[in-house]
């Protein structure tokens, strides 16, 4: 049998697998088993089958639309990569069809579904922070099976196999606390909204290497998880009860500028007695007195990484479902003042 | 013949009109000459012909799904409204997909065909600047007449026929203003990067009215027009060598945040010298330093009654293509410390 005539479809009847673990199978998936993977490799090169011949088979039903997933659109994060999304996607000749999951996994569920019918030719997705709670990937997973590729930014996970770009949160995290402790703060709090993302876990991961590596047995690490913003005001009131503060590394930008809004209502002084650094380089830490000093999370940049992982993937039939690459972008970090740094 | 049997189709084959003229002149759209409109009519009628029928095989198609299209993704007023949009439509068991029109009318209207094509049952839509511009309104028209209702905020036009919310700009200004001009400001400015859309004259005639009804001859307006953020800086500096200002309404959130920096940054006081009211009550205004005194657009509530008035056209059948409303919300001025109001 020719290759011309070899299809995804056609391997698993040969096979006697799904589609789905056909597919899995030959993009080294580890969900299959070794003696399953080497069953069906050897299978899909005694028909001499090229991936490839899907993706052009694909081709001929392109929308030329991507389905954009994202979890919140009042973070101008969110916002800004999508505008980074849109730029490129426009340059490429694609059009953005946008979803808000609202960090819901239902909401999630039913965005993907609704474009999967033929209204996308594949994703770009940040997870939702009730989906990395679920730890259901299912249907990211199901897209992909259905040959709608996907491509992850920011909130991304292991389980998923494609291409994803993220920043080096940990090391942005370890270079923001490390700072903060050179510039003399003996008591570094880590402030975090978005504690069960992979970002969030990342980020905290880099304060809690910085203290140990630096403050060695001196600094006991100090995270103040923020479950809802309506409680943000109360939850750090109690905690400034009991824990001294002089240092804060706040996961995002919102809770950096309420950490200083509310710490210079409290009759602190920024930074004279505490100096504090936000993650995102949005609309408020520019404008905000004192501008608040940020890790620059290359919103836009990230979302242009985001799309010609897509792009490409959907343009270049040799790319299907074989290597998927982790871009991890640099960050670094806008000094202004809110801190004190020399 | 029954009214069971005939359509909007059957009535233009045997009016020998098209399906788009006959539809518009059921619905009185201005359009269509009255000649016309009482030959369409007058067939209507002696047919029985009820336009909900229409809708009834229109409901048999449904997606469950409104296309939102917005102008600007990273102001925070569209971001709120879409917030709005989706916590109304979700409790209705909608789903909402958003496509960004970027203040392109080109973006707009393939955004329009792009979910048109059966992903959508209707549409929300604030007008792209672009599309004010060009006064070029078919590709709205023209999802009307292919059965797919549209609701209008924030960014309408007397152009279309449909249901429309907004609030009131021309009061909102000239309030404002007024308060301004009672709190004692002689040379009160209005700064709008806006202005070509349907409510930044609204709120431009708004300013003008007050200043001509409370400072009669005393005081001539003064617009100064942002054609790009990344001209601020230059054309304000630039108008403040010409003249005095010591009140300033700024026709959004962030011309407002930029105006009040940039008068500080100038050695100006704010708001012993200036007082600064910006619109939308956003992200920004609350975290300022002075926090910024704005007009509240409402944005969520203006996003709750687009979809509620998309969703009732959409479920309602008697309500098609007959009459529409436009709803005007109420705002209020949330005082702050960018001003010096008793």
């Amino acid at each position: 049998m020719s290759n011309q005539m070899m299809t995804l479809k056609k391997l698993a009847e040969l096979s006697n697998f799904s589609v789905s673990t056909v597919s899995k199978a030959l993009a080294d998936n580890p969900e299959i088993s070794i003696k399953t993977k080497n069953k069906i490799k050897k299978l899909a090169e005694f028909y001499n089958y090229k991936p490839n011949i899907t993706a052009k088979n694909l081709k001929e039903r392109k929308t030329r639309a991507i389905g954009v997933i994202i979890p919140n659109i009042l973070a101008h994060f969110f916002a800004k990569v999508l505008s980074g999304i849109e730029k490129e996607a426009t340059e490429k000749g694609y059009n953005i069809i946008t979803c808000i999951s609202d960090e819901s996994f239902e909401k999630e569920v039913k965005s993907i579904e609704m474009l999967a019918n033929g209204s996308v030719d594949g994703f770009i997705i940040s997870v939702s922070k009730e989906t990395f709670v679920k730890e259901n990937y299912k249907h990211l997973q199901g897209a992909i099976d259905k040959g709608l590729p996907i491509s992850m930014f920011d909130r991304v996970t292991d389980k998923v196999y494609c291409d994803k770009v993220v920043i080096n949160d940990f090391q942005s995290s370890y270079t923001a606390t490390e700072k903060l402790i050179k510039s003399g703060c003996k008591n570094v709090v880590f402030v975090t909204p978005i504690h069960h993302t992979s970002v969030g876990l990342d980020r905290v991961s880099g304060y809690e290497k910085a203290l140990k590596d630096i403050l060695k047995r001196k600094g006991k690490p100090k995270v103040l998880v923020i479950e809802d913003y309506q409680k943000f005001t109360d939850s750090f009131t109690e905690f400034l009860k009991d824990n001294k503060v002089d240092g804060v590394v706040a996961a995002d930008e919102l809770s950096g500028i309420y950490t200083m809004n509310l710490l210079i209502g409290a009759g602190h002084r920024v930074p004279e007695d505490v100096s504090v650094i936000g993650f995102t380089d949005g609309i408020l830490a520019g404008n905000s007195n004192p501008p608040l000093t940020t890790v620059d999370q290359r919103a836009v940049e990230l979302g242009k990484v985001a799309a010609n992982n897509i792009i490409s993937r959907l343009e270049d039939s040799q790319k299907e479902a074989i290597t998927y690459e982790t871009t991890v972008l640099e960050t670094y970090l806008i000094e202004r003042g809110s801190t004190k740094f020399k």
